[in-house]
């Protein structure tokens, strides 16, 4: 399964133009470079369809979003849409603030994503949405677990249909999800929480693999959850007793840097619903 | 001293809003993350508000400031207050310009600070001040040293008094006050300050300290700042011959990562005034 | 010839202000702080002229330019001029948008830079410009070779002339010229380009470099050229077989730290043209 998939992305290396935050932007930028992508960021409305343009993905995050930039996101991704070029969204805080969720909603309403990567909080408040994207039932619980695991599932197939996008849900369980098909991802270390914008960097790593297989946008984002869990499974067993969150950040990077299919043939766990 | 200070930050898990320099954003945030809080980071003044609202804290750090930003501070830091929210400042570079002096100037006189946190000519410059900040006597040394320790404390007790925050006066030797107490702190390697940020990362874990100990903030804060001191000294202790700087600053979150009541008992170099 | 150079860094302790990228904007502070720098880093117009008073050098990086932050670029830098300081230009992406293009046309018609560092790409870019910086023969190769090195330093030559500045064009070899000299150099590892932000970083150093050395800009560009190839040689050394590019980052920084004349002396690659 893994073997093609990042092939395509070291052959290939996918140019990622990321409209993201400024507190993990640095994180994103190494890890494209780690899975074998090459990052670009510029957030001005006067080059961000240029640089879509050049680009073969666009990642927009909207952690730190601003007036300024929330314009740009929405140009770039208007831009990406009519090139038919990959667009992937990290709602980061959807549902925290009215100014997130609603500017989540505004992305979603002009935009559509190829992909859209959050946590079940965030990805609820969207399938919640107002609009065209109102009327998915996001009645499931804010936690994934073993109990409620096909219910989620259930919900990811809905919204992905509804958005026409694969939906990630990540957490201590990942479901990546088109209207038909789910893969529920177990890799992964709760250490990982205590490192700012493992989320973010996952997201970023997405856009990379769905950039690079364009023709297989749901399989490419199963395999970066999955080496993105993977990764800080690897790196967590590296950690020696007097290390902590820092070093554990450039372990998971490093580990990311270092994937081969050989290493996820062994160690992903994973199963297809 | 110990024992209880930091378990309140481990068990409350304090959510803290900051808005900061987007130079040393990610180590804050990590360094939050390590010493058991959780970061947001916002600023954008149509969501700082509600941001503010769903946090335990908010850290305004000038270092990075600019026309947008300073706005969100001010407004975050009213809704702070009216909220009886816990709120600190790091004046970064304040006299150094007079836009980051003025600006530190306006946020004193409409905020009410918990806890401020700064170099000795930081806290030099705030305490000279103008309107209802203005009249402490600020004719102390630029660098605190064993000979000119008392007239310090003298002058951070009464800026304490004059402001009602706590005074956290860093540098070789640390000084934190209210108007009666203040700790004296001789925790800390010289070789923090080859480190990018190190005084705003303390900030940040202030901020989590307070926000988890709001019933005694002087400790609190004196502790935080041990820790980052004594979290320096042990890092430089782990440093082989061929490592730099880049690798001091991971072993210095990683340490505040693996900080204990029972090392700092051990470690803590301080005195009370 | 490194001594000297080296020395002059460490004990005068430029202060270098930078205008530069949110992605890699923390390593280049810490990278100026691992040769013996002081960063400061802002970027608001109604203080940049006065921190460019202040410090000893300018560094302009136009990563991730927006319309706010150029205004500050233009005007820092005519300050700088005005009061003979060092100026140092990074047109990071020139030539991949017309924004980047356009600006780094502006600047260079407004400023006279000491030292302009970016890579073949970028430099043709510039020197293809308009207006007064119009008319230098681009019409060399996108990537130096040992064939085409002649052509290139010519080319670097010429453009030196024209601009009144020293020229870095920096890749596999690196050339650093001013009319009449050219220093060619060939330290470095390929994996340094899976590291982001080596340029910035790069360009950072030179900015101190030349900051502390501004009777001897040439010499104080190549020498910071050669330190960070070397660097990037000697972690490479240092890479353990897990370890990846966000390890790499912090050995690079780590090795800047530790340089030392002995190990330049011992390990520069360079010729003079």
């Amino acid at each position: 399964m893994f073997n093609k998939i990042i092939e395509n992305v070291k052959n290939n290396t996918p140019l990622v133009h990321c409209i993201t935050n400024y507190v993990t932007v640095n994180d994103c930028a190494n890890v494209l470079l780690a899975s074998g992508a090459s990052p670009i960021m510029a957030d001005d409305i006067r080059e961000v369809e240029e640089m879509v343009t050049i680009s073969g993905g666009l990642y927009i995050n909207i952690g730190t979003l601003n007036e300024r930039t929330i314009k740009s996101m929405l140009l770039a991704g208007e831009k990406a849409n009519s090139l038919n070029k990959i667009v992937v969204l990290d709602p980061v805080g959807a549902g925290a603030t009215k100014l997130r969720t609603e500017v989540s909603y505004k992305l979603l309403e002009k935009v559509e994503f190829s992909v859209i990567r959050g946590n079940i909080s965030e990805i609820k408040t969207l399938a919640l949405g107002q609009g065209n994207t109102k009327g998915v039932d996001a009645d499931v619980s804010d936690i994934v677990t073993e109990e409620n695991i096909d219910s989620v599932v259930d919900f990811a197939k809905k919204f992905a249909k509804k958005t026409n996008s694969i939906i990630a849900i990540t957490g201590a369980i990942d479901i990546v999800a088109d209207e038909k098909t789910a893969y529920i991802i177990k890799n992964g270390d709760s250490m990982m929480s205590k490192v700012t914008g493992t989320g973010c960097m996952l997201t970023a790593i997405v856009t990379a693999f769905a950039t690079a297989n364009k023709e297989n946008v749901l399989k490419a984002t199963a395999i970066a959850v999955t080496i993105m869990g993977l990764s800080g499974e690897l790196a967590k067993k590296r950690l020696k007793e007097n290390e902590g969150n820092a070093t554990y950040r450039n372990y998971i990077i490093d580990e990311i840097c270092n994937m081969t299919a050989e290493k996820l043939e062994k160690g992903a766990k994973y199963a297809i619903k």
